[in-house]
């Protein structure tokens, strides 16, 4: 298995996340996006989106998008579940990952802040609270909401053992707080968070202890 | 079932088209997202996002996000089906899914729209060639690439049944020719919607057949 990661894409963290609960430990290789190596021919055979994580199995599927990719393992390396058993709770699961997948991530991560720059948005504009903490204060109040006011919230998003909602939520707050956000605002988001950072595969997923880090 | 929608979301018609697929007719609310009836306590309450779709099943759970909703219709009225039934074949379809609904659709929905207009930035950059379209140009040619290049493309995005990958692509590609697009640049994308624009579910689905279509 074959793992296509970059140490800050929020998106490959999440990957990072699902392999290390499951176990997995694939080759990795490293695809620079401040250098755009994402846009390099080879890796656009590979993923035409140039986007990171892609995932090749042992079989040679190549797999992209990393919710995808998470659902793929989950069903092929089942144990431990990273998705609940019932349907009710797998759209759960799907819908608070959507939520930040979908809903909030889009709107800040590194191409869209640089095509805000070449419009002529300043920096303080793009990373302040008109953007990037705009789109992270509505996100996380309705992420707030879901996980606080419904039953099936846990030790973690879902339940007491961790799944892709999890994974997701993770590497937004990671980002979002880079941005200056403050997760404290956010309870039940930070106690979940909390509750995750104390597992060692969650802990160890983090940018900073990748080896292709950079200050 | 009770289906909240609004016949512009496109979020909202990927789950149109899916229940029109499987042969499901909800009660239907709209909530009419330019009157931001999306923002009223009652709706907030439901779906704490303020996005539609939303879907109450019989059983009273509550529903959001397009995609999860359409893998919950599929895993709980699996006839006819709209995911693969091997785990490649569906983390394909589903990555297909999200390029289009985490890639392109949220840089260019109503809200992040209006939100550019706040920040100044003029009607035609918003919706041309800078931004709209430079989404769109972006995102149509690496799903043209992922439909073009593999062998499990068939009549339409994967094999010769619809799946949600389909569910996503046909709203995409309407929101998209109103700003302009011009499909047959992709010619897989519009070779593919024009098959399911031929199915009867499909083609019912669009924004105009709606009961609250507004000119």
């Amino acid at each position: 298995m074959k793992f296509y990661d970059y140490f800050r894409s929020s998106a490959a963290y999440r990957l990072r996340i699902a392999l290390n609960l499951k176990g997995l430990e694939p080759e990795r290789s490293f695809v620079h996006l401040r250098r755009r190596e994402q846009s390099a021919p080879d890796y656009l055979k590979l993923n035409p989106q140039g986007l990171v994580p892609a995932l090749i199995d042992d079989d040679g599927t190549v797999l992209t998008q990393s919710m995808a990719i998470i659902e793929y393992l989950d069903e092929t390396r089942p144990k431990p579940p990273l998705m609940p058993s019932d349907p009710a709770g797998r759209a759960r699961v799907r819908a608070i990952s959507q939520a930040i997948s979908c809903d909030i991530h889009p709107l800040n991560n590194l191409r869209v802040l640089r095509q805000l720059g070449t419009l002529g948005l300043a920096e303080e504009i793009r990373n302040g609270p008109q953007w990037y903490q705009h789109w992270v204060a509505i996100g996380f109040t309705a992420v707030e909401a879901l996980l606080a006011d419904h039953p099936a919230t846990g030790r973690y998003c879902h339940g007491d053992a961790p799944t892709m909602a999890d994974c997701c939520l993770v590497p937004q707050i990671f980002n979002a707080t880079r941005f200056g956000t403050e997760i404290a605002d956010y309870p039940t988001i930070k106690r979940v968070f909390d509750a995750l950072m104390d597992l060692p595969a969650v802990f160890d997923a983090q940018p900073s202890h990748q080896p292709d880090a950079e200050a």
